[in-house]
């Protein structure tokens, strides 16, 4: 993870990822087939559907199932580092999922804990 | 967070919180707006609902939609710690959220980890 | 837990647990009635059923639900360890949720983190 060459210098411990959103979140999932991000989103629009008779609806229509869509899924997530890398499955890849329909840039905030190589 | 003032002695870090309980849960939403919380409930009751076919209804109807709703949120989080302070976005506030009509006192374990300033 | 006896040594601390898949997933719920189990895989399979219309769906039915389901869990799951032994409810068990109809064995990495009896 170029982002974070900390990383780089541990041999054992844990990339901990924060996003300080409550409408945009985090999941580990497949990232080879981008078939997969498009069923997620289908999968996600049916459980927390516009449709439904929200009362908080200031910011539009995909407002509250943003919110649920978010706790959901993860507003943080930990992963193990090991010799200077992420131990992540073959298939696994971390996900910034936005649910507004237009939104500005996330801010992240990542936590290296663990011993040094 | 006056619940946990050794907070304010970590320059970096992480806090854990954990709920002992299998039927409330904890989560990461705005909340500013009291009806983002009404809107979570109403989402979270159609996503296990009362009127599914339970098996396991020993403590009532709302005994497995709370169990549901549990893994669907969070049992533990964890947020990072900056300088003496909670690192949460502007709109983030932790929700414990409580499943059962009807509980009692709910018990949560709060560890912090980091370097101390 | 006699798979990880290092948490013996741990006067406190977390024990982290990452599961390396994205169509099996971990989560913590009641672990006493077995018809538990049963009710959360109903529920999920309500959540995230084989007949919607998935776009990926190359290695099978049960594919695209695996990973809906893995969303809708958790990857990682963090408890609190305090005097050698973690600081679980009395209902609480740790559930390994195998989302699909047939898998190979399942890698998890345990990471214990905290101060020395």
């Amino acid at each position: 993870m170029g982002a974070c060459p900390e990383i780089r210098n541990v041999r054992i411990g844990l990339l901990h990822l924060f996003i300080c959103h409550t409408s945009a979140s985090l999941t580990i999932n497949e990232n080879a087939d981008p078939d997969v991000l498009q069923d997620l989103g289908m999968a996600f629009d049916r459980l927390a559907p516009e449709a439904w008779a929200w009362v908080h609806t200031c910011e539009g229509p995909d407002d509250m199932p943003a919110h649920v869509k978010t706790s959901l899924t993860d507003t943080s997530l930990s992963i193990p580092i090991r010799d200077g890398g992420l131990c992540t499955g073959t298939w696994q890849g971390i996900y910034l999922c936005e649910h507004r329909d237009r939104a500005g840039s996330r801010r992240l905030i990542l936590t290296v804990q663990g011993e040094s190589i």
